[in-house]
């Protein structure tokens, strides 16, 4: 993590914060790296980019062999760091819709770019 | 994981595969998905397409925080799945370098640009 030099009150970690360094084992970009691409990270946030606005049901039934509690887990992560954006609706019995953020668009580009690249190159990697 | 309908003698898996998808359970991407986004194997793909072929205690300096065992463990998977090459040399003590297939260069290409993405936005994603 690298810090601005010449700023010479530094109020809160995120406002010197210039860019995370994931080589360094203390940068928070870590956690964010590992919330990201965990298995369940990388399913959720190709699913609501591709679907846009899924109610937590159909977001498991989307994908295929996540468990309810690593879902709730997964989204809550992705909530905290604003990639997700979490809507509750008071009616009985409660709904709760998630979709994207602005900000989990942008990222969501990256980790899809990613898993597309897998997807297809899958045979070569199966090779011997 | 889709598999070509009209070839009448599939032979063996890798020869039907077609493309892999990550939405289902059993689909063999799954693997080099989890593989290819842990957190070492991120790290580690990104150290050798910035330094090209490195030793592995090199490679462990680099790549902060890893244990001797993870470095070992990952780099055999990426290995397996033909994104790492490994040369060993018959010196004493032995002498064993690392670097990237060209499949790998392509794989790493877009797991730094997700590791850039992070590393930028990671003042916005700190937030609150």
């Amino acid at each position: 993590m690298t810090h601005q030099p010449s700023d010479p009150k530094p109020q809160t970690l995120t406002e010197t914060v210039i860019r995370g360094e994931l080589m360094v084992p203390g940068c928070p970009s870590r956690n964010i790296l590992r919330s990201m691409t965990s298995q369940w990270g990388v399913l959720i946030m190709i699913a609501l980019r591709e679907d846009g606005t899924l109610r937590f049901n159909a977001l498991r039934r989307r994908v295929g062999g996540v468990s309810e509690r690593m879902l709730a887990e997964t989204l809550k992560r992705l909530e905290a760091h604003g990639l997700v954006l979490r809507v509750a609706y008071p009616v009985v019995p409660p709904q709760t819709e998630y979709s994207l953020t602005p900000l989990g668009e942008d990222a969501a580009e990256h980790v899809a770019a990613l898993a597309d690249w897998i997807e297809v190159n899958l045979p070569l990697m199966l090779k011997d």
